[in-house]
């Protein structure tokens, strides 16, 4: 059915990023719609933000345009060009390529959900994390001079 | 900016259907996002439909995934599996290739407003409309027979 039954998808709190990096969505909760709903051609995350939970780690694609639309609840935007508040109907767009690290803090005292959609070249995808010693690409996560760390991404 | 100022992106009602397929999107007001937000890998749409506006004719893509965020105001799915409401925080995915033929009618007295992001082979991308005597592909609209419409798809 073309209607998503969300409440019949699996919902994760689960993440790939290695210690100390992954405390900061401990209360990033979310459901992937894409294989859920058959489609291949794009990505697609039904999230809620716990009060005070992060939505990833400041981050950049290379190889994906990323589009977030606020369904309800409320968050700050934190990006290269500052903070900017995020309500519902608000619609957020990052180009691939463009390195700008984003990501959204949900500093409010009720959850806020969201939808993320991506497209592009997911198999040979990279990119940086502003804020931290970490980038990511096809292999997993690695430290800024190429070293590994021991954690697997989840697709 | 990643977040988008919607106001100040162009509004249209343009539609290249021929009639007298166009009157169904008459009051179908949409904005292009992805254009105005620099995104190359997937298209997106910041559309409203007034009352008694249809999303499109009812229609599916072979090569493109679809994927519809109700924002706010109701609306009622109309495809293969019948007649399904649609409110705020539902979603909507549309596989490339299902050929179950969909689209929104707001039948209610006040506009609604949606996201409907698309993603895959949009160079290359047909398909066909389910009520009516019309295909759609690269080189445009045509009936059913293969001949063409006088009339250009809207990119």
């Amino acid at each position: 059915m073309p209607k998503l039954d969300l409440d019949a998808i699996p919902r994760t709190d689960a993440t790939g990023y290695p210690p100390p990096f992954d405390t900061a969505v401990a209360g990033r909760w979310y459901r992937r719609l894409a294989p859920a709903a058959g489609l291949t051609l794009m990505g697609a995350s039904h999230v809620t933000l716990l009060p005070g939970a992060f939505s990833s780690q400041r981050h950049w694609h290379r190889g994906q345009d990323e589009l977030v639309v606020m369904i309800s609840g409320d968050a700050v935007l934190i990006d290269d060009h500052g903070e900017t508040p995020v309500g519902p109907g608000d619609v957020l767009a990052f180009p691939a390529g463009e390195a700008n690290g984003h990501h959204l803090h949900n500093r409010s005292d009720a959850p806020c959900v969201y939808l993320a959609v991506s497209a592009g070249k997911r198999e040979t995808d990279s990119g940086e994390y502003a804020d931290i010693d970490m980038v990511f690409g096809p292999e997993g996560y690695a430290r800024k001079d190429g070293t590994p760390y021991n954690s697997k991404r989840i697709p």
